[in-house]
């Protein structure tokens, strides 16, 4: 069965995007802080962002996707573009159905309305021998993780302090992982965290 | 000058130590997880370990040295027993004087009433061409951070979520650091981090 693996970038302490999200700052206020290395950087960086791409198919929390709440903003496509980085199924979490939108290059956004089981159980369907990749954001993770789901959690620590945002690992005390490996550029930590086995 | 460097242990969630800290548990409830690293794999980390008790001087905060609060419990010599690791002067920060205390190995606790300004002065002094350690905890690393004293913080990463503790980094948003170094064992992830210079 394919792994699941999630590629979170977080800041020093632990939040994976800054305060108040819109359309305005997608990533938070000041959180763009926290992708830095993948801007400035791409060529140090370049297999760690090669990875975050390679999965089969992908999950993503519907916050995520857009800025839009309640009733779906049906000509929203992501914040993407016309050809998303994904180049494959993502399945987007989310309480209301709506028809799935193909995008170029190979990225098709589904609408799941199910929660996060049904939403992984396609996404693995879709994958095949591939793996899933979690996407975000932190709320979405924090489920898959409080539910034991997430094999390879790959966090890229950027040496930045938020002070407030989207805290991965809220509500998980006493979740433990092992360190599989870890490297860095000026902008980045890379740690593999891998689920323990005991 | 001597360089100033801290090397706390810290949960993913950005704790320094758990909850409730106290006689039984002076790493607050939960904290010794964070520590795993310096227990079950000693040798692995002999580098890490060696260069935290390295430095010329050391400044700790009241809390780390003891449990008593208020009056100072006077027969009250440290956690850390005859011979402390430290082997030189350790200034302790704390609003109410009382002699030094001499211990074996050549750790002396001095205390120090004038704040954070004067315990450094202090330990430069006492240092020479050596460096100062801030040991802790996480208030008293945090000042030091505020005050942009801290050259070279040394993160040792624990692959665990405490949940709640004594969090390092709090109050202070928009702190940036370039990272020198990183690597890792499976208990932990030491990274090195350095104040920008901009």
């Amino acid at each position: 069965m394919a792994s699941i693996t999630s590629d979170p970038a977080i800041s020093l302490d632990g939040f994976i995007a800054g305060p108040d999200q819109s359309l305005q700052h997608p990533l938070g206020v000041g959180g763009e802080a926290l992708h830095r290395w993948h801007f400035e950087q791409p060529e140090e960086n370049a297999a760690e962002l090669d990875a975050i791409c390679s999965a089969g198919a992908y999950v993503m929390g519907r916050n995520m996707y857009g800025p839009d709440r309640g009733e779906w903003d049906l000509d929203w496509q992501g914040w993407w573009g016309d050809d998303p980085p994904y180049h494959g199924p993502v399945f987007v979490l989310g309480h209301r159905s709506r028809e799935s939108v193909p995008m170029q290059g190979g990225t098709t956004f589904h609408f799941v309305t199910g929660g996060i089981e049904e939403a992984l159980r396609l996404a693995r369907e879709a994958a095949g021998d591939r793996h899933v990749s979690i996407c975000g954001g932190a709320s979405t993770i924090n489920q898959y993780l409080a539910a034991g789901y997430i094999d390879e959690l790959r966090l890229h620590v950027a040496p930045v302090v938020l002070g407030r945002g989207e805290a991965l690992f809220r509500d998980l005390p006493g979740l433990e992982f092992e360190v599989a490996s870890s490297r860095s550029t000026s902008l980045v930590t890379h740690v593999t965290l891998c689920r323990t086995t005991g």
